[in-house]
């Protein structure tokens, strides 16, 4: 993937999620709409993990409109409720990374309380650093 | 935390976000409406690591009612890209987790393409087991 991480094809004709979404590509898919898909990872994290696309062919959640957001989201929270119920896990933890496939993607995967997977690295801020981090974010909103 | 990860108490009294919200417990904060309160990680995994929380108490994503998910996840979009300009990251990862406070929050923190951050491990199914976890799911839609 080159740098700004972008499909060199804008339209998708070279995505390999727009080729399972046209059944070029075989998954196996849980649910689909008219704008959404969702089908399991083919490497997961646990048995169950899901990936759900808009079929529209966008790199970055930032590109969806409004509405899009909003869909998907609850498209995700029923999802999670299914996988929940379907494989009785703890919890399902949901992500959204950028270094994959340039195709917006959301993972939903079931947790275990004892899984054991590994946490992120985190460090503390020093000095007046939040504060001053902060305020860049509000003069950008 | 207990084994199904309730706060004991539900109205919210012991939870550290809920104090955050009353300012009972300082932060810096960066962004507050009617319903939604967002503020840095004390332990950030990267500069501008943000929560976003409702303000009411619920623990779990899937409590929230979908007007609730539709707007948090729109907001998130507009903090996503306030971040992103703010801080001139390469893109912005969202997680929701289930394991740490018991106050249904989203994590939104910079990435950079060499920041070399863990992957989860990740398997591969056997046999015809995809299948039939999907099967599972399907089922519980």
């Amino acid at each position: 993937m080159n740098k700004n991480n972008k499909d060199e094809n804008s339209n998708g004709a070279s995505c390999i999620f727009c080729k399972i979404i046209k059944g070029e590509i075989p998954c196996d898919k849980v649910y689909e709409d008219k704008d959404f898909f969702a089908f399991l990872d083919i490497k997961p994290v646990s048995d169950g993990h899901l990936l759900i696309i808009p079929k529209q062919h966008i790199v970055w959640i930032q590109e969806a409109d409004d509405e899009t957001v909003s869909n998907i989201f609850k498209l995700a929270k029923k999802l999670i409720i299914a996988i929940k119920k379907a494989l009785e896990c703890d919890y399902v933890q949901l992500s959204i990374v950028g270094k994959d496939v340039p195709h917006f993607h959301i993972h939903l995967f079931p947790r275990y309380f004892d899984d054991k997977l590994p946490m992120f690295p985190t460090k503390e801020y020093q000095g007046g650093k939040s504060k001053e981090v902060a305020q860049k974010i509000i003069q950008a909103l």
